[in-house]
């Protein structure tokens, strides 16, 4: 019997694009702003929502979660292939709208906090979520956007992220979640300015 | 002979949509977060891709442009479809970025100015650009856009809306550019918070 590799993708795809055309920088910073999230790639983004949907099938999903502006694009890609709908939490609180569910979210990258919101219309007592982002970091946006779903009163039932900063907090930030945290890419280290992945 | 009505597409689901799930209040105001700009429905965004297709097939494209943060969801189905890169402008300027053009969009439900950006080296000299967001109402957000693509020296051959009231001044707004421009929902009146459809 064979294995079946068609289902197998360990996203060589994604870490050879990084490799390639990602941008280790002084002080941990990786630019892929050519094919993730300024400029993006929509072929690269469809397998990488494919390999999400994959990777937490095993769960029952009601809803997309994501946090603008960067993880719209796979979230969109993740909510058409499984046919639920898509939330993405707004980074500020929308004068036009009411009855918000917030959260202070802390940015190191701005070195101050924003305030983080959802209509609570969109968010069930009892909905099962799963959030999708491009990158963990220091999983502030990750851990702000749980938060909020606790507080409508609806379960994360796991976390995807494209891209992690291993050597980074974001997973000791998020572990008392106790959730299913997957990356598609996990980047050991960008010392000397090498990107070096797992 | 019949005539090719698989590939018709008035859009009516989109405009049932709008009747049935938009709120329209005081002010010209109307909501589709329960489907387009907040919380988004993928079949339906798929759909309206599919027809911006089909309304601008006739031009060469290179790439989509877009806007933070709720042209990506279309945007990137738009270039899923074509197979062609998505860039979506920044409404700020990110501090990790150098070399970016900018423009400055006044935004009437914000009461001010605020910058938008896109870093150079993603629009090239004589690339062919389609831009595409979830709403024309003063065009002051797509009229930053083409500014920024024409200080680019690239060429805008079109813009896609989803949803245009027809009672704001767009239209007047962007004629200067002799583009084509399609709203797949022209809103033609929201008085005493009626939504009417053209």
């Amino acid at each position: 019997m064979f294995a079946p590799l068609l289902y197998f993708n360990d996203m060589k795809e994604l870490k050879d694009r990084i490799l390639s055309d990602g941008v280790a920088l002084e002080g941990g910073i990786l630019k892929v702003d050519s094919f993730i999230n300024h400029q993006m790639d929509p072929q690269l983004m469809m397998n990488i929502a494919r390999e999400f949907v994959r990777r937490f099938e095993a769960h029952t999903i009601d809803k997309i979660i994501t946090i603008e502006a960067s993880g719209i694009a796979p979230a969109i890609l993740v909510g058409y292939i499984l046919n639920k709908p898509v939330l993405f939490v707004k980074k500020s609180v929308p004068s036009t709208m009411s009855d918000m569910i917030c959260t202070e979210v802390f940015s190191f990258t701005k070195n101050r906090s924003y305030t983080v919101s959802v209509s609570r219309k969109y968010i069930s007592a009892g909905e099962k979520l799963l959030f999708i982002d491009d990158f963990l970091a220091n999983g502030n946006a990750a851990k702000g956007v749980a938060e909020i779903v606790s507080k409508a009163g609806a379960t994360l039932v796991g976390m995807g992220f494209i891209i992690e900063k291993g050597f980074q907090q974001g997973r000791k930030t998020l572990a008392h979640l106790d959730l299913q945290i997957e990356s598609l890419a996990i980047i050991e280290s960008l010392d000397n300015c090498q990107i070096k992945i797992r």
